[in-house]
């Protein structure tokens, strides 16, 4: 049954994503519309640049006016993929007021803002999706809002930036330190010139923030996740790592507290386990682990970025709007019933890898487990070695709160035969 | 914003999935009524054996009267997890006659009259969902349906039956037979005391066609798809397969024609790079590979079975089908519009791994050669060794049509210096 008023879709943006998607609408329209059940058309797109040529999309659609584009009112879903904080957010606001559903691929926006649209989205009985702008191609907002909708989740661990994976799993595999693996991210066009919104895990916490809100129905704000970026990661840790039977990822990690009480969301690098299914995650390919109570341990895999990729999912996203609004309904809006608050770091409990310089002279060993036995941290194994008066020791702890293992390394810098704390890495997976 | 009249939940079959979204229900109402936005009772229990003791059900719920449960007119969601064809089919039909949408977790049903039962949803304009159908609790059936409504689906190839991927998984580590490692999995309750649904790769057969109806748009039945068990795998197949770096894998294969007009939907073993991500899928666990034209290479992965799993994907569906009750909208019915036909097994293409016991005397690579020639089927790689007069040659052949491998193994056959084709086996996901 297929109605013959086409349902309009205006663009904001024309850059990678944008030209994609544009470029799909117009290939697999025939599909389109038979998925959705009516034709769906470009109706118009807000570029900056109006000048540049844009191969397959009629030019008298192009415009630099967005606002007048959103407030036409014959327009059935916005799709923007801008991205930052403003013009973004302003426009898909007035697109709910004037009538429009709205798919976005805008992370940082939905991580800073997601609350304040999904309210506009709401007042207006319009639908908000955003699978594009977690994870890229792999389907993961929609899964843990839907499929998961009856289970209970607990953690969510995940490689949600392609380029610090590709840089570390470079670092991995050759044994090349940060720079040199970053330089050739660079080269090959995975990490930006300013690549700091990766390597510091800002882009990382986004996701992170959007993922733990919907898993836990909570609201878990940007400032809410602790962040470490992996810049400091080094070769010598990758092969401290590899003497664990481990890799080194950078992990944004979700958890529900084991009270159940309230949740945590940090991004960190860490050791996991090469026997760890996020381990064999290669290049700049992404992955979310996902453990619940019925369903186990759930793993979804792609790639986390890219035009086409991110194209994927937003024209899901579209396609399901685009229904919504034909059966007169809405698909799911911000579920935050559960309202845990969201602890803070010191409150991770974990396991700790860490590397000492210190004296080899008797009695060392016996002065570090004391100050880690003071600070009730519990040690699983440790490991000596030295020569020429200087030796290092390694130490893996059990399971400990951030805020003990803290106070232990400031305990250890303070004794006289602990020259340096050479690194620290939190120990995930299992 | 609440409602408060409850939704009423009609359960047939309480067995080991059964009891647990019975227990689930019961457990995690609070959840289940914030995120389907009313409560949703257990109204009635339909069961074989009413003496049995089922914790947690209030005994006046349970019932044998399965056909009076689902006509009661009051029910808004049945859950049949009977499996089988009868009375499943009839129950799931008089249900949408009464008025009632349906979640299912019957492969079997589903794979064989999919069609028709969908048609009886949408005429009485009800939900018919399914997720637990295919591989437990993965998300499979709703991002493939929903997350890629926008993209192109070219293969979906995955490990469907944990099972048979239990004891494949465990003949690789251990290098046991089929036999023993079959009692293994017997002994540890992961294969039934008939293992013939698995092992002969019924089960993975009808996930197949489901999932090629699914991702290709059109009708796939039982019979359309090409079967082969796993029974004949052998502890020498799994060293050759090492010596390719390769792993052998029960895979069920979902393929659009490069040409794009016809599909292919298959269930066998093969050879799979120990490279590729599914290669890495150990035991009882399930994951399936998905690719499209703009999303690329997806994989989902998680436990493909078991009560608790299968509960989950249950439920996920009834909070779905819940929310669309409320909202008077359906979820997204059969979608067969592409129609395209599917293809013999004859017309696959893929690479072959030969191993033929042949004379040790000069010549006989030769005449093997012509035979592939003659065919049109392209070698790769041949490997030859031998000793006292017996020898075999392991033939790794470019991609070929089934057709014409399976013509160059007749005329092989008939070859005097061939003294037996040891084993064939498909290599994929190259």
């Amino acid at each position: 049954m297929m109605r013959t008023r086409p349902l309009k879709v205006a663009l904001l943006g024309c850059g990678v994503v944008g030209s994609e998607v544009a470029r799909i609408m117009t290939t697999h329209a025939d599909d389109l519309a038979a998925r959705i059940g009516a034709p769906v058309e470009l109706a118009g797109v807000a570029v900056r640049r109006p000048d540049r040529v844009r191969e397959g999309i009629a030019p008298e659609l192009v415009t630099t006016d967005a606002t007048a584009l959103v407030k036409r009112g014959d327009i059935d879903v916005v799709v923007e993929v801008i991205g930052g904080i403003e013009p973004a957010r302003s426009l898909i606001t007035t697109a709910f007021e004037h009538g429009a559903s709205v798919v976005s691929a805008n992370k940082a926006l939905l991580a800073q803002d997601g609350a304040a649209l999904h309210a506009v989205a709401e007042q207006y009985g319009k639908d908000l999706y955003y699978e594009a702008a977690v994870a890229g191609a792999i389907p993961l907002i929609r899964p843990v809002r839907e499929s998961l909708a009856g289970d209970k989740i607990n953690r969510v661990m995940g490689i949600v930036n392609g380029t610090t994976n590709f840089i570390l799993d470079k670092m991995d595999s050759t044994g090349a330190g940060y720079q040199e693996a970053l330089d050739e991210a660079t080269a090959l066009g995975y990490a930006e010139a300013d690549p700091t919104a990766d390597v510091e895990g800002f882009d990382a916490a986004a996701k992170a923030a959007i993922l733990a809100g919907i898993a836990f129905h909570s609201r878990v704000g940007l400032d809410d996740v602790y962040r470490e970026g992996m810049t400091e990661v080094t070769a010598a840790d990758f092969a401290s790592a590899k003497e664990m039977g481990c890799t080194i990822k950078l992990l944004a990690i979700c958890e529900r507290a084991e009270d159940g009480q309230s949740v945590t969301a940090r991004v960190h690098p860490a050791m996991i386990p090469l026997s760890h299914p996020l381990a064999s995650v290669r290049g700049a390919y992404n992955a979310v682990f996902v453990e619940s109570d019925a369903a186990g341990q759930l793993m979804f895999y792609g790639p986390g970025a890219g035009g086409s990729p991110t194209a994927s999912a937003v024209l899901g996203d579209l396609v399901a709007v685009c229904r919504n609004r034909i059966g007169g309904a809405t698909g799911p809006g911000e579920s935050a019933y559960a309202a845990l608050p969201v602890s803070p770091m010191g409150d991770v409990v974990t396991r700790y890898h860490i590397s000492l310089d210190v004296a080899d002279k008797p009695g060392v060993l016996a002065q570090v487990a004391t100050v880690f036995a003071e600070h009730g941290v519990s040690i699983d194994t440790v490991r000596q070695s030295g020569k020429d008066g200087e030796a290092s020791l390694v130490v893996v702890t059990h399971r400990a709160s951030d805020a003990a293992l803290t106070g232990t390394v400031e305990a250890l810098r303070k004794l006289d035969t602990v020259r340096g704390v050479a690194s620290i890495m939190r120990v995930e997976g299992e």
